[in-house]
């Protein structure tokens, strides 16, 4: 199974070149200060290395929810019960949490992966890829096998191919785990030489003491099973989750498969970064949605070195910022698919003659 | 005039305390950790105390742009050709620059009005409000009379109430004139008592020398004219623009019709603020929407103590921003009208027991 990750990883091409160039030069044409519309102009670009195109557009979305319970939660990290992870799920199928209202708002599909809840659930809507009722708690040893996250990966590039084949344009990465914002820490430490001080945050709200906690679990997590920092798969085992190694698969699908893929917060940017580490290419399929609240997700979006475009305080998770994130995508599509150039918007000097203003010029009181 | 302008000042009033505080407890009672929609849950709630209802919708919007030329060009203070403010507002018409670009894509309307556009142009389409043929140079005395000034800000006042009258939810304040990042430069210092060097940026795209006259001009100006700073008509009239002051209208018709007011850019951003300092009650009206790469609209930000939402590194101007910006609102009432409250979210036990899921929990490879 991992020689077949490889040989995935390898197929894997950077950015058409050609095709941003020539997005690059549709920009310059276009009527406007060069560089005036910024991010926009960025990602427009962007979608031309991605798809060989320089006309894109970003219609027809898909959220990927990738759901695992984490056997970190007995050491107390989380404030919200283990359960929550089973309840949220299937109210995203009832489009009842934050980010499926946004989703169904805006016109997204959602796909729900069970990668190992542990706790009973109504399935109807969800795809079980369970490869367990939740990890092994990883302040004591490894969270799974090598073998498993493999495994986990693979079903990530499995959604992200299905994503491509339903014509999906851009895909938001999102997640459901109580206490994975702990193993988000640990593999985030593990990855770049962090320490737990740094890349820990305060996750769905916890006290002065449990943060304290926390801080000590994932601390004694990286002491207990010494994650190799430049083996991600490795990292993703020891200290990771079901739900992060999955979504690094759904990051490295959409490479192969050519499409857009979000990132959203702190645990999808932490994800994003190990697809990155497995396989540098991908970064330029990766968009960045809004800033976290979460003080790691910025050590995350450095070591990236990709820009997210949102400012709205969020810390959610979910991929709740994936739905807005996509307006913002067909925005960017919209200006170099639809805006004139320089040559189509001059106007005419004869017209101008034609058409002069009788009365616009005396001042009214 | 100025009575019937001071007349409609005192009639507004401050954000509606009691629907403020329903709709925050209805956020409190939506199934998500406390404030983790971040911006999201703020913009919910600001728009629930200017509309005096829990529940609102974004879905009617209109961007107000007001073209006006600015005699302070004649300095070189631009490096875009005067006749260019005439030539983009009939391509706005035409739905070909970049704010109507992206104002056609996302289904908002363009409303614009000529204020005192210099050159000819095919009046189609664009509301005459003309004051005449630009304004005078700042740089030798005035720009326009006080009775100007205060027909420009009763003109905004009439273009914030015929949106109310349309139905129209949210309300995006734009402008098209070369020259105003200098107006709004000179009006920002005046009213914030900055120094030129603090509140100047590059506008379309200044070479270092054009940098370093435009802020000569800029000190030139505040010192021939000595605005009074605590009298914002005044500081309007002396180094403002007809453009600007007609938007500094829209934000207080827009807070006495009720409604909210999208604050795009610089220019923008500066005529909130002097609406704000006529009558600080229209603060509890405004939205910003991204964080401009203009210098000065950091101060102008920081002088309304208000946060923007996007980081798109946009400097286009025209109000270009909101189609996006009116997303992000449409995301926040999304959430507030339709998202779960922890009640509602519950999952009955016995409905559990009911469906306990037969396959789920052993590990797959």
């Amino acid at each position: 199974m991992e020689s077949k990750l490889r040989e995935i990883i390898k197929s894997i091409s950077a950015a058409d070149a050609a095709a941003v160039k020539a997005a690059e030069e549709r920009q310059a044409k276009l009527a406007k200060p060069p560089g005036s519309l910024g991010v926009l102009e960025d990602i427009s670009v962007k979608l031309a290395g991605i798809t060989g195109q320089v006309k894109n557009r970003v219609d027809n979305t898909r959220i990927l929810v990738f759901a695992a319970d984490n056997g970190v939660v007995s050491e107390g990290v989380s404030c919200t019960p283990r359960s929550v992870t089973a309840s949220q799920v299937m109210n995203m199928t009832r489009h009842k949490t934050g980010m499926s209202t946004l989703a169904k708002e805006f016109g997204c599909s959602i796909e729900i992966y069970d990668m190992g809840i542990a706790t009973p659930y109504n399935g109807t809507g969800i795809i079980n890829r369970s490869l367990g009722a939740g990890t092994a708690n990883i302040a004591e040893g490894a969270a799974m096998t090598r073998e498993a996250c493999v495994t986990a990966i693979m079903t990530g590039i499995e959604a992200a191919d299905r994503a491509a084949a339903d014509g999906i344009q851009a895909v938001g990465i999102g997640e459901m785990g109580i206490g994975n914002t702990t193993t988000s820490a640990c593999v985030l430490a593990a990855l770049t030489g962090s320490d737990a001080q740094q890349v820990c945050g305060r996750g769905g709200g916890l006290t002065d003491t449990a943060f304290e906690h926390k801080k000590e679990v994932v601390a004694r997590a990286l002491e207990v099973n010494k994650p190799q920092r430049d083996d991600p798969i490795d990292v993703l085992a020891k200290v990771g989750g079901f739900d992060l190694a999955a979504m690094t698969g759904a990051f490295i699908g959409c490479a192969k498969s050519r499409i857009a893929a979000v990132a959203d917060g702190y645990i999808s940017t932490v994800a994003a970064l190990c697809a990155v580490r497995l396989c540098p290419a991908v970064r330029d399929y990766i968009f960045l949605s809004h800033a976290s609240f979460e003080v790691g997700c910025r050590i995350a979006q450095e070591a990236l070195d990709l820009k997210p475009c949102l400012l709205l305080g969020m810390r959610l998770g979910e991929g709740s910022g994936c739905p807005i994130m996509f307006q913002v995508m067909r925005a960017a599509c919209s200006i170099i698919c639809d805006m004139a150039s320089f040559e189509e918007a001059a106007i005419n000097d004869s017209y101008l003659e034609e058409i002069r203003r009788i009365d616009g010029f005396t001042v009214k009181k």
